[in-house]
């Protein structure tokens, strides 16, 4: 399981389901750069790993809702403190790196 | 940053030195299919990152230290939490998965 986690799009899709129940276009919006046929397939796999729950109901037209079972929620959470610690410390690893490539010349 | 969990060895790398300062040897040791090579490169990316430190002590043969910057420890943390969640959800996982493919038949 986390070598999926290298992938961009699980993340952000996890990510954004912590934050509570989405529709297909919520989610779109909120993953600037994710293609509809990304988001699919990502929602798909997410589904069948049993850590996504998908709901569509009977209404014209129809809606469908995306959230976190019990165990999306456990993963959810610690990925969304990752997603934070690697916003936070973003440039502290820039810095370091200019650091160390300064060092080598 | 997130991206590089998506790199096995950078995550195992990560999850020993979370348990203490550790020698080339015994990383090599503690991560069972690593090469030599694929070891030096993760480290090195991750002193690179600022994640990592690298002690040379002038002993014969040379010693050499890796430990965990104060950084890398925040992030070893989590990445260690992310492991034994993944440890112990992948029956769970598993399970999920045959549901899924055999409601698809």
């Amino acid at each position: 399981m986390l070598d999926r986690l290298g992938d961009r799009w699980t993340v952000l899709v996890l990510v954004e389901l912590s934050k509570g129940t989405r529709r297909f276009r919520e989610l779109e919006r909120a993953i600037p750069g994710i293609s509809q046929r990304m988001l699919t397939l990502t929602t798909k796999r997410l589904c069948r790993d049993g850590l996504v729950e998908r709901t569509v109901y009977p209404t014209t037209p129809p809606q469908t809702d995306y959230r976190l079972t019990p165990m999306g929620k456990s993963l959810g959470g610690m990925v969304s403190a990752l997603a934070d610690w690697s916003r936070d410390h973003r440039d502290a690893i820039t810095a370091a790196r200019e650091r160390w490539d300064d060092s080598d010349l």
